[in-house]
Order: C-alpha cells, then sequence, then structure tokens
C-alpha cells in the first residue's frame, strides 16, 4: 500500500486461511519503507500535475522495482520463507483520482490513475500480483473508492455492537459497521453485496497538517509528531469555520476526495493567509478532528465504539479532541483488536487480493455508489 | 488494436479451436472503427508530450468506452452472437513506449505505456479481458516490442520455405520464419521458446507519410491513397542518404522504434527544409522501402517468400519498390494466406489473450531482447 500522503511503500504479510467454507485473517508481519526523497518528490511533480508522458511510464516501472524490493525486504526482516507468500495485492500510488463524472470530449467521465507497475513485481518475485483495484468500481459506476469498507466490514463487524472504523490517513474516511452475525470470521455465504454501511471520506486527514508541517520545519519533519505544533499553536476560529464551510462535509454519501481538493492548492491558500505556521497547523488538526466528529455523529445513531487507524492515530492532539468531541463514544486504536494501525490498509489490500482470487467482489455498492458489487483488480500471473 | 499511426480501434474477432491438443485459428470478422477527429486531437496530444495526469486518467476511461462499443458494434455488423465471444484481448494505445533503458532517478529504466482501460471493457460487455501486454516483457528485460513475431510463427510457418512476414503500420517490421514442422497449426507441445527468428522494427512505415500527407492536404487527407502523391513527387536524393545513414538501421536487432524517433519532430525537421511536399512524400515513402528492403536483404539470407500485412500493403508505391529492390523474392499481401493484411495485428492480439489464457508465453525473446519467454498481459475478469 502507498497512500495519498505519499510517505512510502507499506508491506502487510497476512495468513488467510480457509476453513470449512470460512476465512480467518491473521496479520503474521508489516514493515513501511519511505519513499527517498528523490522519488517522492518525483511523484509529487505528477500527482495531479502537468507532466510529461514519459514520466508517467518511467515512474510506473520504477516504483514497480521498488514494490518488490520492499516485499524481499520486508520478508527478510520478519524471517518468513519467501515461498511461502503464495499471493499479492499492490494498490500502487494513486496519481490522479475523479470520483465523480465530469464531461469530457463528449462522454461522463470518471477516472483514477494508479502506477506502480504489477508485471515488474509479479515478474522480479514470481509471485502472483493482483493489482489496479479501483477501475473497476469505476467502470460500475462507482467512485471506485472507498475500497477498504468491505475490509473494515470483514475485520471489524460485531455480534450486537455497532462501530465505526475510521483511518486517518492523508484523507480521513469512516466505515458504519451495522452489527452482524459472524465476528472477524466471514463466511463465504454472508450476504456482504446486500450490507449497506453508510463508508466515506470524511475530508483531510493528514494531509494537510503534513504540508504545513514540512513548511514550517523547511522539510526536515514530514509529520507533527505526537501532535506537538498543533498543541504549540493557536486554533484560529474564523478561518476553521470558513474551511468547515467547504460544502463538501455537508454532501451526502457516498462521496471521496483527495490531492485534488486538499493538496499543494489548498495548502498554499492557507499559507497566503500570512497566519503563523503553528497557528495553521493547530487549525488544520482541529479542521480534521472537527470534520471527522461531525461525520460520525450525523451518520451513525447507534454507535457505540470507534476503532481507529492510519498514521493520524499517534497525534495526540486528534485523538484527544476526537474524545472530547464524541464524549460518548469509546476511541480506540485498531491495536486493541489485533489490528496494527499502520498496517490496516495495507491488510486491506492483501485480502482484497484474495477476495479476487476467490471470484468474489471487494467493493461496497453502499460506500462507493457503484451499481454492483463487482471482482476487482487485474491478475498478472507468477510466471 | 490501436496502432501508432493513431487511426482508430480495429476489432477481429477470431475463431481458435483446440483440437487434439491442436490450435486451429480461423478469422471470423473485422472491422476498423476510426478514431472521432476530437479523440484523435486529444491522443496525439498526450502521446509522448507533456500533459495533466488528468487528461491521461480520463482518457484511458474514455478509450475504454471506445473499445467496447466497437467490439459491441463489430459483433452487431456480423451477426455474430454476442454472447458467443469468450475472450478479448487490448493492446491499447500506446502512448509512450521507450523499450532501452534509460538511466532515470538513479535505476536504469525501460517503459511503455498503454491506455484504454480493460476494466470498462470487461465491466460492458461481461467478457474476460486480457490487457497490457507489453509490460511483462520489458519487466523481463525485453523492448516490450515487437510482439506479433510469435503470431506470425504461429500463422505463417511453413514446413520448408523460409519466409518473412512484413507488417507496415506506422512503424514498419519484420519478422524472419525459418521453415519448420507444422503449418498454421500449432501444437503446444512445440519449442516455440527456442526458436530463434530475428524480428525487429525496420524503421518507419507510414507514420512520416501520413504526416506529411496531412499537412499537404491541410487535414483533408490521413494517408496517400495508392502512393498517388508519392509517384506524383520527385525522391530527393541528398535527402533520403542523410535519413538512410541514421544509426537505427545499422544496428543489430532487437531493436523497435515509434513516434518517439518518427513523430511530429521528425516530420517538422522535413518541412523546414522548404522542399515542396509532394518530394517529400516521394522521400519519405522511398525511406520506407529501402529501409524494409535493406533489413529484409542483411537478415535473410534464404527467404523466398515476403508476406505483407499493414495499412502500407494498400501503398502501391512501397510495394512497387519492394518488389524491385528485392526481385528474387516473392512478396505477397497476407490475403493470400486467409488473413486480411489490415486484420493481422488485431488477430495477433486475439490469439495472445488466448495464450495468456492457456499459460503459455507469448514473447520471442530473440525478438524482444527479454530474459526468457513469458506469460503476457493482466487479466480482468468476466464479471
Amino acid at each position: 500500500m502507498s497512500g495519498t500522503s505519499l510517505d512510502g511503500i507499506d508491506v502487510a504479510i497476512v495468513d488467510i486461511v480457509r476453513k470449512r467454507g470460512a476465512v480467518r485473517i491473521a496479520p503474521v508481519a508489516f514493515h513501511g519503507t519511505p519513499y527517498p526523497k528523490l522519488i517522492r518528490k518525483a511523484l509529487l511533480a505528477v500527482s495531479n500535475s502537468t507532466t510529461h508522458t514519459a514520466t508517467v511510464a518511467r515512474l510506473n516501472f520504477l516504483l514497480g522495482e521498488l514494490y518488490a524490493s520492499a516485499l524481499v525486504d520486508t520478508c527478510r526482516r520478519a524471517r518468513i520463507p519467501f515461498a511461502s507468500i503464495e499471493l499479492c495485492g499492490i494498490h500502487g500510488q494513486t496519481i490522479f483520482h475523479e470520483g465523480a463524472p465530469i464531461g469530457y470530449l463528449g462522454h461522463r467521465i470518471a477516472s483514477t490513475l494508479q502506477i506502480g507497475e504489477a508485471a515488474v513485481v509479479a515478474e522480479r518475485t514470481g509471485i502472483r500480483v493482483i493489482s489496479n483495484f479501483r477501475e473497476r468500481d469505476i467502470a460500475a459506476g462507482g467512485q471506485g473508492a472507498p475500497l477498504v469498507p468491505y475490509v473494515d466490514y470483514l475485520l471489524f463487524r460485531h455480534r450486537r455492537i455497532h462501530r465505526v472504523a475510521l483511518n486517518i490517513g492523508g484523507i480521513a474516511n469512516i466505515t458504519v459497521i451495522p452489527p452482524g452475525v459472524g465476528q472477524v470470521i466471514l463466511s463465504p455465504a454472508d450476504k456482504v453485496k446486500s450490507i449497506s454501511s453508510p463508508a466515506f471520506d470524511t475530508g483531510p486527514g493528514n494531509m494537510v497538517i503534513d504540508a504545513l508541517v514540512a513548511r514550517h520545519t523547511y522539510g526536515r519533519r514530514l509529520f507533527d509528531r505526537n501532535g506537538r505544533i498543533a498543541r504549540s499553536g493557536k486554533v484560529v476560529e474564523r478561518l476553521l469555520k470558513s474551511m468547515l464551510r467547504d460544502p463538501y462535509f455537508a454532501l451526502p454519501p457516498p462521496k471521496s476526495c483527495g490531492r485534488e481538493q486538499y493538496g499543494p492548492a489548498f495548502v498554499n491558500r492557507l499559507i497566503a493567509t500570512g497566519i503563523p505556521l503553528p497557528d495553521l497547523i493547530a487549525t488544520a488538526t482541529e479542521l480534521t478532528a472537527r470534520s471527522i466528529a461531525r461525520a460520525i455523529s450525523e451518520h451513525t445513531r447507534d454507535a457505540r465504539e470507534v476503532i481507529v487507524s492510519g498514521g493520524g492515530v499517534h497525534n495526540r492532539q486528534i485523538m484527544r479532541r476526537l474524545r472530547e468531541l464524541l464524549s460518548d463514544l469509546a476511541i480506540d486504536s485498531s491495536d486493541a483488536h489485533g489490528i496494527d494501525p499502520d498496517a490496516k490498509e495495507a491488510i486491506a489490500f492483501a485480502i482484497l487480493a484474495f477476495e479476487h482470487v476467490n471470484g468474489r467482489p471487494g467493493n461496497l455498492p453502499s460506500a462507493t455508489g457503484a451499481q454492483r458489487a463487482v471482482v476487482l483488480g487485474k491478475s498478472s500471473p507468477a510466471y
């Protein structure tokens, strides 16, 4: 997995065991490899930007090499025999995403573009690779995002308790998980297709905060460790209110957002206000917490627990504010449920690859807006 | 199939029957749909050019829609029941190709980029789609081209006669086909992997001629029908000699070229000479014929027959010059062998899709330079 925060490559190794028709998911190893600075810079330069076709093509193949190395490296570190890996799922690095159709050359077109060539990973490793998960959902009329809700449902569904899975990556998103029979174990007989859990991007996660921190520290830091800078600054209420007026927050789900909304242009507008950077960081942090809390209170009535994953779980200021804003809910890291909060998204794409191979759909139409549940991804053979 | 000439979408429908372990290939229908002008313009603007990532993403999905429509339309015209189509192979539209590795961000990277989203075709048609054939060959150290030689071998191999398959598309390429047991029928037991037929791009095919014709006719014509303009002009010997001195022609195979060498920059240099356009067209036509003839005489000693396919077969001036320059060889359209010369490349990708599904390699390492024969393509499920 490589997220919209463009920070690197997360490899999760997962045991997925089928037993009497049921599926059991057990995380085995996890390792994150930051992108080298040059690569990160190159990725930023092609993401939702003007570039040369050559750059897209070359970066696609180069990322394939880096993904293959990261996989080999993670196996070595965790002393997992390489030959025991049966299947690999690659999300790829999103360099463009437009989930809602626009008018384009006389057609209505939604689109998404991930790079990180699966054929390179398959050729270097001899492992079958499933890649390009979002395209088929868009082809079926969906927004191509979010895809993790299906996996949230598999991982966190509880027999009696209404839960919310919250992931705070570059963008933040929630999955509302109504109670249901069966817990982490999913039987293929489950009518997954008929679940209608709302799931959507709530707005910015760490993306705006990270970009402001990089400016504030002249690139020496890429995120606000423990939310310390945010705590040193002061929330600028007027700016916060104006940001919260963005009609996106009032849109009904399904909806998704990304670097297109909260990328460099957004950050540059914030900096242009002349407000001191620690105050901007405090305000962006509050924006993340407030937009998440609003989404959770508006779209869940019976929820009792919020299970948090993604880098934002380490930002104490975000977590503290969420606990204050949602004081009647239990808010915990996914760690408490056996899932490393940093590994969840990577684990999700291992599971989606497994679903592809078994011919099972991986999207929730209620989350993406697709006309139907479809088998996600393209398969590159092992040899 | 959509070729480098950017003229449109060719759909070939092929019966591939397996009988007692042998494979028989029978063309059933063929239809070419020109790209609408707007689309062609948009494709030209992203091919090996500076563009916005959004344009690449949107065009990828839009082309997927056009491919699906072209497939449905071809079935309707030929009155072929849609449900009888079992498998679809899509080459896609190449918008960048760099078969030889270059230094890039500290790595040696070769790359290729085709658009035309397979997930859209699979979703619209309910047919399993194999796409993105070139990436795996590049991952295996090949140039990602040419891929048709493997199919030339399947289609045209003769028990005793040494043959050359020549395709004159935007770029021209040849496959040398040494005689072998079995003819059009290929048994899976064949040691296809061990063939070492030289096969490579000989240089420009129609690409330079077409671009000059478009300039000469202010866009009213896109190719030189019957080679008439070429015959009205005079070959400029000095210019021809200087073009033939391009070190590409002396390079040993494997080698490939494309729009990168013979695209707008090349054509603009020709026009900048001030030589009248009919003379430039005559000279470009002679360049195509001479570079093909040189490649055939230098790389085949025992060849007796040249089987020609691609749009260039309709250019009488090219064919006449080839017959003069290679007077001891029989030069015929692939029609004489039961293969519509306009359909051959499209037929080739149907066959490569079939090979993928059967787990058989589709590249000839002797043609692409790959370290090994690999299964080409990515598979998108029917549903």
